[in-house]
């Protein structure tokens, strides 16, 4: 007979272990000298394969029945458990011996494309790349499927996505957007020099960064940021989230956008429930959800009039050189410029969808057996045209832009538009329930936008499935519309024709 | 039946498990944010009663024994093997539940202690210092001795060593350097400015030991430098050694030296065989040798001559306000200046012992449970009177000053004279065998040195014990006359009597 507390402190140490992967992982990608790269992967394997066999052991299987046998536990006790044999059920699925060898694969894997990246060399990356791609489509099998091994890893990100709503969804999306698109009056941005792309010193980058991130309501006590090739939030307790940034000089708009992805992100762990460390109700909704506070926060809060009026006047002090002579709308429009490009990181809200659904098709062809990892380059160059009307000039650019699939990650891209579009339902919830909404955005003052989303979002963790949250926070379902007329009605006052 | 691939996994497991809790406590020291100081507390008590239980393990036994029994082993397999027998027998004396116990007390002792050092006020660590003594006295009856508590902590860093031993060695070298010191000159020093001691910039000192460090032959390839409040080195696998330092911007000694001490201990973890990686043959002697590599580093090469003639000249054109219109023997006598202070790892080379003997005498009474942590200030504050002449002012700059006690290291100060001693002793040793060295030294060039320590000494890991190792290297047992004669050599020239 197990209580309660033998539950948590189980799961506690199983969330321990992976607390020490994510530290692992984090100084990879941080701090750690290139010659550590081989142990650290070693480490990392071993360490994920611990948690795996901690997690799928039988004493996890008798403690979960045994509490779900009995009448003792409150209501958020039981959901946690549920959640629990939930995901037991999943996980029990691979086994140990599978969960290292892809940990191991996967590190491997990112170090030969950092390599691949500094070759600006597709070919590099190849024979890894298609180990994790077979690797991923033995998961599949094992995970099981109904309609098609894709689905079992959207599952994963995202618990009751399947292909074939992601189908539906982006290909209305898609369509709406190149209507929206076409309707807008973009000539006039080819000759208007961008005042972001100048030069701005690094320091004082930063040092914005860090107010910005204090004024979003981030908690240095519990979190600090650091520099690293690819911006990202990591958490080893919801005491200590951390965010990554990186600054380019030439590019005002990717330190300051990226501060306000990662702090929304943050955000989000930091309004997780302590005391729910280690349980599914301190975890968060899934990555579509999570994707929503980074993308709600950069660019409903972000490339607002609101974030113009409260902080241009400081920038335009801070950095005179630059902005000394713009206009408020001059800065307004180059953080909202559409223009179809390369990266799928700097893509502007309405192509960022073009570059995430390539990505969708590549990695579903791949994992349901239909191309080779050697077949993607070519694959994805022919879709940038097709989508976006581009010529990739360097692997750089574009197949080897993203880490996501270094990291053994497929069936993760799609979650970042559901999160755009989540984001846009959610706004609009908020700016419907919290009156004065924008008067208090104008003012720099984000307190009860981040209390809404603390009460309505972030403190129920995992509570509801994703699709359950959206109805809960915002009365209906998923709904594209929300961002389609966010989008429309933003662009075609800016790029109106005339 | 195991083979020696199955001992050798199995430790590399156990092995992976310990640098991730050395990342955890690395982060901690370096980079956590405040909050995340409880969690991660938790994380590493998981993650040490996890390592401790693997090595204690049933299987643990079942593969050495089998492998002993069995004839299949090369010398070195059977040495490893022998050595983690050893191990193994001296760790299943404790329970996984007293050292998860430990670990927690030891966090949470570490984090009070840092609010001691904020409030200087020693009561505020009292309670936790005392929690700490008493599980190292459990600890000591747990692994038994025979002649003293005491002992059974000792021999964790030094293998072999014994109270009754140190009674003798520090008898004689307390007597030696009060001896030594009173037959010096140093009333000229009181009336001479220190030329170390003026505003030398961050930045530039920061500099100029990344500069050192690898003049040294401390590979940033496999290795970084940060700041932490106390300098140390950590290594998370021998392609991956860390170390740290402090900066001081009135006290241009604080910072150069210890770069220098910590690379000594850096380029002994980084010459450790890296095809050893978690077995004793990849691990260094012991604590005593470990220092006597950071003391060699920082004494023989860094305090001498030579180090001020190679090195001088580049600090003249780094600090030119600073050393301007310094002579170069100016210069020797400040890195060289005796004077009784209140800090250890502020302390000259001689008066440097009067402090580790002091901790000696105090931990020794408190584990044999002659003295509660509540009596310790006012013996750490009579002592200092009596050994050095001084009045301690405050907590910081008394009893407060170290982090090992918070740390629950109790046996581990005696080592630092020790690697005192020996460093005395190789380096007479590397004199005599590598023809020209001093001339080396005199042109910045330290590999044969480092040829000469790795293949004598960091090559070999555990493979020999402490004093078998000196005796191999040297020819003969530690000798505390090498130290005194070094010493002697050094002051008594530098501040002769008329």
């Amino acid at each position: 007979m197990y209580k309660y507390t033998d539950y948590v402190s189980h799961l506690q140490r199983i969330a321990d272990v992976n607390c020490a992967t994510a530290l692992l992982h984090w100084d990879l990608e941080v701090y750690m000298p290139k010659g550590g790269a081989a142990f650290r992967s070693q480490q990392i394997s071993t360490l994920a394969g611990m948690a795996h066999e901690m997690f799928t052991s039988e004493k996890t299987q008798k403690i979960l029945h045994s509490l779900l046998d009995g009448n003792n536990l409150s209501g958020p006790e039981r959901r946690n458990v549920e959640l629990t044999l939930w995901d037991y059920q999943r996980e029990v699925k691979l086994d140990k011996d599978f969960v290292e060898r892809q940990a191991t694969a996967r590190s491997e894997a990112f170090n030969k494309w950092m390599e691949a990246r500094e070759a600006n060399d597709y070919a590099v990356f190849v024979p890894q790349l298609q180990t994790l791609i077979d690797l991923a489509r033995q998961e599949a099998d094992m995970r099981r499927y109904e309609a098609e091994p894709y689905d079992a890893l959207l599952d994963l990100y995202e618990r009751g996505l399947r292909a074939a709503f992601l189908d539906k969804l982006f290909g209305e999306s898609r369509d709406k957007i190149i209507d929206l698109v076409s309707e807008l009056n973009l000539t006039s941005l080819v000759e208007t020099p961008n005042t972001l792309k100048q030069q701005y010193p690094k320091d004082a980058q930063w040092d914005f960064g860090i107010e910005l991130l204090k004024a979003l309501g981030y908690d240095f006590n519990t979190g600090r940021q650091d520099i690293s090739p690819h911006p990202f939030t990591i958490a080893f307790s919801p005491q200590d989230v951390r965010v990554t940034t990186r600054v380019k000089e030439d590019d005002f708009l990717t330190m300051t956008w990226s501060c306000m992805h990662e702090a929304g992100h943050a955000l989000y762990e930091q309004g997780l429930p302590s005391e729910q460390y280690g349980l599914p109700l301190g975890t968060s909704a899934s990555l579509g959800i999570h994707e929503s506070q980074s993308r709600l926060w950069e660019n409903h809060v972000g490339r607002s009039r609101s974030f113009v009026k409260v902080w241009f006047p400081e920038l335009q002090e801070r950095f005179p050189e630059n902005l000394g002579d713009v206009t408020p709308d001059a800065f307004y429009r180059d953080i909202n410029r559409i223009q179809p490009n390369l990266i799928r990181t700097e893509a502007d809200e309405l192509h960022y969808h073009l570059h995430v659904i390539i990505r969708y098709e590549i990695e579903r062809a791949c994992i349901n057996g239909n191309v080779s990892a050697g077949e993607l380059k070519d694959l994805w160059n022919a879709k940038y045209k097709e989508y976006l009307g581009l010529d990739v000039p360097d692997d750089n650019r574009g197949i080897l832009q993203d880490v996501h699939w270094a990291h053994g990650s497929f069936g993760y891209f799609p979650t970042y538009s559901l999160g755009s579009f989540y984001a846009a339902q959610f706004y609009h919830a908020a700016s419907n329930r919290i009156n004065g909404l924008e008067e208090d955005l104008e003012q720099g003052n984000y307190t009860r936008l981040l209390d809404w989303l603390r009460q309505n979002i972030h403190c129920h963790g995992r509570e509801l499935l994703p699709g359950d949250l959206c109805r809960a926070v915002t009365g209906e379902i998923l709904n594209i519309d929300y961002f389609i007329d966010y989008a429309r009605d933003k662009y075609s006052t800016l790029y109106a024709r005339d």
